[in-house]
């Protein structure tokens, strides 16, 4: 377990801590005055990251340890141009029993376990059955279930935490089923069939260690056609599916992001597809504005003023409810 | 009242009919043969339209009708050239109470009074003062609140029929209240404000007598900017409207279309404005799907392929329930 | 065997002639004077199309033909408004067996046979084992295989003929062939399996029956999802087959038509994708500057000034070897 | 009055200096040997700005003074890694009677003045009563007038300096005036109105004090709607303005940036709005190009080459006549 | 002489006249109920176009004239349709003396002898010599003069008509002058140089014989880039020109269509290039305004309304001052 | 000759060394304690740069040495902050006489002459003698010629070493000759003129001193516009040059960016034009994915992952034989 984190460092000024890390950044340098080298290092956990240099005794360390590993550490924190520090007398390789996923990168703060089993909830109750069949295929693969708890939705943007996924198609379908009584040209299993399996692709574009990343296959398939890969994997397995779902299935998952220019090889051209991308857009947008806000909030800038400028969307936003005073 | 429709001709062919129509087109021509002229007309209701001819006696017609007139006609029904005409016997202006504006535009096929009254119940609910007091101020207006009660939402896309703006703002309130619930960053009546006043301005905008057209400022200025100016209007009437939600109001009318090139000088900024902006466009292109297979299916076409090109959405669309077989 | 084709009408004029034709157009009408009803038919071979009109005893052949069907038709030649139609006397359904698909759309030039034992010699020499089986694995599949050998490149553009499939694949190989060995970085198998099963997608995608079209699936999915799905369903019967290799043989697939805005949801990011989809775009172009210069020939338009306007190109060409040997 | 400003430091190395500056950064940093805090600033006036320690007695400044404050300071210039900075033993916040805010902000060279006089002369001077009465009801607005004269431009291109958006339309409505009798289809009063108005949304969007920046409803609403609603604000005091002269000069405010990403929420369609936004672009174009010959100039380039790259015109310049040699 | 026009002809209806005109279209066929061929022409003069016939004799004819031709015809004019056409009885080719261009195309309604004046003035008050020298070295040349004061400005748009270059050029150095005492950063004889040059290339690019053509050197080089060349051409024979003009001459040349998206290579990067490029663009749009209201007064529309779509700028226009008028 | 580099710092660490090198930066420093002044340089070569400094006797290299210069230096390497650096004991202007230009700035790795004699032979195997003239009338320039084996073919993209122009021509050809027999549209003597002559504005448009940058005339003209007045210039001297072929080949030179919005300003419209255009593009970008793995390769990456994000051509590229294993 791990009770010292990136953020304590200034309550621990001068003092001696043991912890763990996730190591982003790892280089073996020449002292200056020459006489040897040393290790500079850049630890990481949930709450951010600091420096630490490796004086002494670190050919162990430097032969077993590298960028991506977790460690087991001992030092001593002090302070340099103002910011924190630490100086490393130990260093080693941790184990995984060690290790908590959840202390090194950020995770979801609802819980996984009832929001797998709302997902559920939402598919026995299909009314049509080969669709849940379909969609179990999927949530009962051991593997994909669990990859599908764990996974973020993004490297950086919307819901970019462990857990992220889960709780980004969630959300989704409670607004799926929220709207869908409104448009009776859509059939809600269909839909809600979309809105579970349309980021299933996710779960082999990012990698999710002790930071995220790319794979490879994510960046020369992208999820979408990942997603469509695994559901011929899937479909594969299952006899006499109808040609007819399938296409419609694979439809909404092609056609998700809604614009050619997003990486979609198709546009939404079924009442589902189109409700579904309309739907997959706003709740990405939302979390990015909820993001922003909190990410205000946590600064301190009171919401009397627009936010930096947000990359992601062309422009700055302003948290109406905070300049309003509500808050 | 009108008891003959264009849709009717069929039945009637090579009898004599008496009915009210609207004059799309009307011009005088010279007979083939020498020996004077004729009057060419196209006549319509909100069926469709065919083509008039009236080769004696129309002196007096000529004299009063014109395009864009409603006239009560008597004639005999004929077939050239596979298509219906009339050969008219007599003509004359139509009286304004002669004359019920649905027979000849489309019109919404939901009680508009019914509509008004839960429109009215949405603001009464609201929580804040200021805002209910403003959305009233437009509502109670008398000819605003008639005006609202008639206007089409557009000249030729969805919502194209009489009624059909309070039709879509409706059904937008329904889904904005439907969804709101999942987004707390929203102010919900700032979000319904948004949602009733966003296209106020198409009252001054759009024309709408025996058929649909834009005015002179619709052209110069478009909605966008009109309803912003009414917006002003109002408050000038209101003592100490809060300046904030003034601001707040006016932006989510001007970011409304989502995107510059659309129209909007702004883009949506705040939790209010991304949501209804988000909303108005998913409805309005739900309602154009709708449409669409509406006309599919009045032409008989089976639903098992996709419809004809949509050029407002720059694809085809497939009705997935008729593809199924569901219907 | 048909003998007689639309081409040859006016060498026919005022004669009877019996022959094969697919019926483009089908309606019933009413005749003019009253007194019944005729068949008006648009009838098509691959050299043009010819207005019919049949005025008596049609019952039978108007309850088994309509658009789309091959029908064997009597009757006679006439000239109307300086354009050649048919009066059919006799209409009956035909028989597979009596119809060359070849005589009704245009089809390639070149031998299919030829071009399939050229196509199998370059897999055949491929020194990569793996991809050498994977590429049979498509074109040993009977089905495959036979609709590869027949199946157009497109409904409208560059190569819509049956055959051309095949005649823009393997000209494809040629060129890029003649090109890999001044680009050491590109593995030449990996390009080969890409240029041949870049576009086998279309086989589903279109539909080549009277004429060219495109199927639903074609529609919703479109020819490079398709391909993907094609693969993915051929690597399931192949044991250990390199994941790698399956990577880079998708992104080829996938990257093919190079930009976002033509439907590719990955660019190309591999010297083989990147290769493939310069040099398929370089075939398309060119064949396509081809058709336009045949067209003018055809026309008797004499090359020495630019061709109309090519839409698809966003220019008129010139072609510079004709208006070079006028001098 | 402030009689040393940041330009002059190098005159001063070593001596001690009173003056006012505006506070441009403040925060309160550890001495990085322990032993408590000390004030890092920066200071600026409309010459630049310099870095200010405060090490001693600075509770008071620190309880009074902030960024964006005005501030009478004393201290000692030394000179730090090659710039210079002031070393303060006395601050207090200024007096408003103190400052001169054209010693912080950079103004215009012309005089306010003057130019004001020009303008209402060409206002005076109109034959359209109406026109008259409405662009007055702006500049004999107490409150407008005096933001008129002191108003910048823009935050940060062209005309940015106090004064600069009088500078602006003063410069556009001469050329308006030089160039059009070359177009009779346009209205000179009508053009000169829209001249005078267009950017008056500017008065609101924009903030002057120590620096220039957005204010919260410029960002929401822009300087364009903004300027609309100001347009309404004053019409309905004056009684029986002719509706249709409200519709253009609306036209011309809204449609003055000329393309819709430009945030135009229309495009010019009368002859004026055209020919005022075409002349407003070319007043902008031309003062950048100004300023950035004259940055060229200060910083001793010779004009035989081009300027760095300009980003808001997405090219470099050229300054031809110093290129020529005639400078 | 011409003294019959295609506008005259419902005064001449029945009439014989003799008079000249272009052919527009030329072609044989054959006679409806066989019986030989006949000639289908269309006959074109500045005015206009009709439909005219050859039944007899038309052997010579035939054999001489084709499109493009001008030609002296004998015929009787009568009513088809509700147009006008003319039945021929004779037909020969013009001889060029016959012949005065104008009447078979629109031309300018301004004295070019007078413009060329006013042109030539410009030029002979340049404080520049280089200069000077230059724009005579084109101006003087007879070939090059001569085709200045024919040539239209445009195959279609603005400035349709012989004459129209010059009227363009005039009206644009009008301007140039009335606007550059504004910007001392530009030096006038170089603006007027680029005014006066810029579109020397649609000497070459366009042809205007009996109607407006583009030459196959305009459309594969195009007006910049054969300008380019011309310069290169008339500078070979002027020696020592300083390099550094030539340089900026060329540029302004380049870049006059101001955006590549408009086929300039090179964007306007000195004074001079900006101005000329915006002053261009603002002469080539009011002519096109002058032509839409032109068009609207010709048809008898009243300017109440907005004018048809104008597709060169994407929107309608309204004539202000009409609008203004009606009150 | 130089026999020190940049990149042999290390082994040379506390040692003299004398040298040449170019001046990339220079500039004189105040000495932080006071005591005068120094001078700071920054010295490169074609392996890369260092920082120098000079403390005394630096008076004559002062007045004589400046950017861009060649000098000769001697001092002592030393290392500061991980890098290193050298302090200047002596330092002069070299003479022409002592540089190899190749020492400075990256050369092609083949060899000049070969590469020279092998594009000539291609143009003594035309069949068409016009073109052969015109080419040689190029290579035979000795000004030109000269310049042709020594220039760039870009300043930082693809090719940017001496000798690239020609290196990437000759590559160029080859393609081009291994591909025009698959294309019998196409001329070979007219697409291998243009792919000699496509680029020949780059000796003008681009320097190559001790560093590569753009000429002025570079900048307002472009390499496009330049290679068109050089073929101007050219032709002035060939009599009798076929006219038709005149605008074939500038046709070439013109669209050979195959975009407007790449500078071209015309696009490809001959069967020439457009596979030069596409080869040309085909070649930059190989040999920009050569480049990126060259420098991931130079940097120790395994070519496992993708490459960092390649800005010119907006996405990351993959070593697919690298990633294979095959290296």
């Amino acid at each position: 377990m791990k009770d010292f984190f990136v953020v304590d460092a200034a309550r621990f000024d001068g003092e001696n801590v043991t912890s763990f890390f996730a190591i982003s950044s790892f280089s073996v340098r020449e002292r200056k005055g020459g006489g040897g080298q040393y290790l500079a290092l850049v630890l990481s956990d949930k709450t951010g990251s600091m420096e630490a240099r490796m004086w002494e005794e670190f050919a162990s360390a430097m032969a077993t340890c590298g960028e991506g590993c977790f460690v087991k550490v001992q030092g001593q924190i002090s302070r340099y141009q103002n910011k924190f520090q630490i100086t490393l007398t130990r260093m080693r390789l941790a184990a995984d029993s060690e290790i908590e996923i959840a202390d090194f990168v950020p995770a979801t703060k609802y819980d996984v376990g009832e929001m797998w089993v709302e997902l559920r909830g939402y598919v026995e109750a299909f009314s049509n059955p080969d669709l849940r069949r379909l969609v179990f295929a999927f949530l009962d693969d051991e593997k994909i279930g669990a990859a599908y708890r764990e996974a973020p939705a993004a490297k950086m943007l919307h819901h970019a935490w462990i857990g992220g996924l889960l709780e980004h198609v969630v959300s989704l379908v409670r607004v799926c089923k929220a709207t869908v009584p409104f448009y009776p040209e859509v059939d809600p299993d269909l839909l809600i069939t979309g809105a579970i399996l349309h980021d299933i692709g996710k779960l082999r574009e990012l990698m999710w260690g002790s930071s995220f990343s790319y794979s490879l296959e994510g960046q020369l398939i992208g999820h979408i056609s990942i997603a469509q890969g695994m559901l011929r994997e899937k479909l594969a397995g299952l006899t006499d599916f109808p040609e007819k779902l399938r296409i419609l299935v694979e439809h909404m998952i092609l056609s998700h992001h809604g614009r050619y220019e997003f990486g979609s090889p198709k546009l939404p051209m079924t009442p589902e597809a189109l409700l579904l991308s309309a739907l997959d857009d706003l709740e990405a947008k939302m979390q990015a504005v909820r993001n922003e806000f909190a990410r205000d909030e946590a600064a301190g800038r009171s919401g009397a003023d627009v936010t930096e400028w947000v990359r992601s969307m062309e422009r700055p936003l302003l948290n109406s409810k905070a300049y309003l005073g509500q808050e």
